[in-house]
């Protein structure tokens, strides 16, 4: 069969949880050879039966090796994947890179065949059955390259990262360490530590939650096991970024419980202007400055069928949708969507949902 | 006019920015004669010309005033408003209840017809313009009485609430204080520090972005104005459940640093597992314990009438949409569309919208 990809296979996916599923699901999708390999057997097999793939066997000639396993064996398994398949390129999808590599080294494995990479791409739930073909659509896939790699192992490897429909991104393994600590790690990190804060909370308390809580906590949801993991390989990276927090905290905390003190308030309010400069910086759709987009607020019945109405008109409208949220009414039984759109249609929207009957706040 | 609602008015709005616009756009929508107050002429011009009121004049006589002023004066204008009123109730919105209570009784106001309040409600934007009837509706609304409140006065703000669809929550000053300082304020900062982080950060480095930082920040891009007087009326609050986390952050920050050393592991695992128990206490949509909905992933071109068609046919299938969000495609032409439901009619959807020809994730 003539693969409808750039892979050209047979690729071998080692580790058959939510990466490894959906990555064989994918390839499999466009007509690629997948082998699975997973040191579980009621694992692999329910992969098997989830169409990732089929099972690995003795003989198999892969050309690209993906391990997806977790972060504190990667370096192991790939250093065997390398020493068993003298002729494939092997790449890995650990979160951490440069400590991969390290070991890597100190097991002398070669590192010429060794692409190490990482999808942005995941979900709070593993496992194979949270697997999906599309995981990857749409979001960045790190390739970070080694200075033995030659130019067409690197471009295998993006070549997976495309047809998964990833936009592969050529950033070195520390320079990767250092921009998930940012953007990834201490965000798990000081979610969990705010989340933590409920926990001997009053119910009474907890129950004015509202949706700042809710977004600031989400991510505190997330695997314990795997992230202590993705910590501990990269805690070089991420204990200076948080130690430069606390200082902040630090004078914060200082300010607040001395709060008449001359300095206090200028204290507190630099720190919530650094905030509004920071979040500025963080790209929005399709990768550009974050737009200010309008927002049109619309009340519909809490029932089957009244999105679809609204969405339906919407689209006869002719307007773009960019975001939306669904709101919470914790003690209604009507919903609050939020739409936001481009502000040169905002008017246009406004007016003829009006006309056609929807009841728009304001 | 006899309105249509359990306040008889006039109801007299005092400050009207994006609260006071609110209750006066909601009340007049009722048929609740409303009349407007504003220490900046213009301001108080566009509120009226919005339709949230008649202007104030000589010789008016409220049952309710509703002072709708930033915290660090509110105490001064409910005093004014006791004194120059003599038979009405008055009530503020004000975000920290304990020290305007103080603040009153230092100054010898008539306590016994003030009523404290807070909608818990807002829009990161202020000013009449963001102004909306039902910015109140199916949100908690906090009665803080105080202990010289006759039962009349507090069940007056209590169907002020009602009448804007708001759910009462009879909660003393204190305690009020004490549980925004956990849910709100404290979020809030920890927001600013987090995003705080990016200022200085490689513009590289930031592109790496995901939803988990976007979530964990949003709420820095709050008003900082706004926030240090809030902050500095509920610092006694504020600062202890701050220096708690910061206590936690530094045990982190020193296991990270020393993450060979025994018991780091044991450190940084444990704030995870906290993170994970204190994120399940807060409670879902309708003021339940968060529902374990199940997702279905749609694919969408992203263009105007695709989400219409979609949630039309979702409508069509008779299932109920209880969460939703639109996913970011940073490089990619389509949308992937989380549908959140309950779990026992995931399957009927998916399989119902893949014989429409819907791409589902899988």
């Amino acid at each position: 069969m003539i693969a409808a990809a750039r892979i050209q296979g047979p690729v071998r996916v080692v580790g058959a949880g939510l990466l490894g599923t959906s990555i064989g699901l994918g390839l499999t999708k466009l007509g690629v050879q997948v082998t699975l390999e997973d040191s579980s057997p009621a694992n692999l097999k329910l992969a098997i039966d989830y169409g990732a793939g089929v099972r690995a066997s003795e003989g198999d000639n892969p050309a690209l090796i993906v391990v997806c396993v977790p972060p504190d064996v990667t370096a192991a398994v790939v250093a065997r994947e390398l020493e068993a398949f003298s002729n494939a390129v092997v790449t890995d999808v650990a979160s951490v890179k440069a400590q991969v590599l390290a070991e890597l080294k100190t097991l002398g494995a070669d590192l010429s065949r060794y692409v190490g990479s990482h999808p942005m791409a995941g979900r709070e739930r593993g496992g194979a059955l949270s697997g999906r073909a599309d995981l990857f659509v749409g979001r960045p896939w790190v390739i970070s390259a080694n200075s033995l790699n030659a130019g067409p192992s690197v471009a295998l490897v993006e070549d997976l990262a495309i047809d998964l429909g990833s936009a592969p991104l050529k950033v070195s393994a520390s320079e990767h360490d250092r921009a998930v600590a940012l953007v990834s790690h201490v965000p798990q990190l000081v979610s969990s530590l705010l989340a933590a804060r409920l926990v001997e909370a009053d119910a009474a308390d907890v129950s004015l939650a509202g949706q700042g809580l809710r977004d600031t906590t989400r991510i505190a949801a997330s695997d314990p096991k795997l992230w202590l993991q993705i910590l501990t390989a990269n805690s070089t990276e991420v204990a200076p970024v948080l130690k430069a927090l606390e200082a902040d905290l630090h004078s914060l905390v200082e300010s607040l419980e001395n709060i008449d003190q001359a300095g206090s308030l200028a204290t507190v309010s630099r720190a919530l202007e650094a905030g509004n400069r920071g979040v500025e910086r963080i790209p929005g759709k399709h990768g550009t400055k974050a737009a200010t987009y309008a927002q049109v607020v619309v009340m519909i019945a809490d029932k089957p069928g009244e999105l679809g109405r609204l969405f339906n008109e919407v689209g006869e409208i002719g307007v773009n949708i960019e975001e939306l949220k669904l709101e919470h009414s914790p003690s209604a039984p009507v919903g609050l969507v939020e739409l936001y759109v481009l502000p040169s249609v905002e008017q246009k929207l406004i007016t003829d949902l009006e006309e056609r009957g929807w009841k728009i706040a304001g």
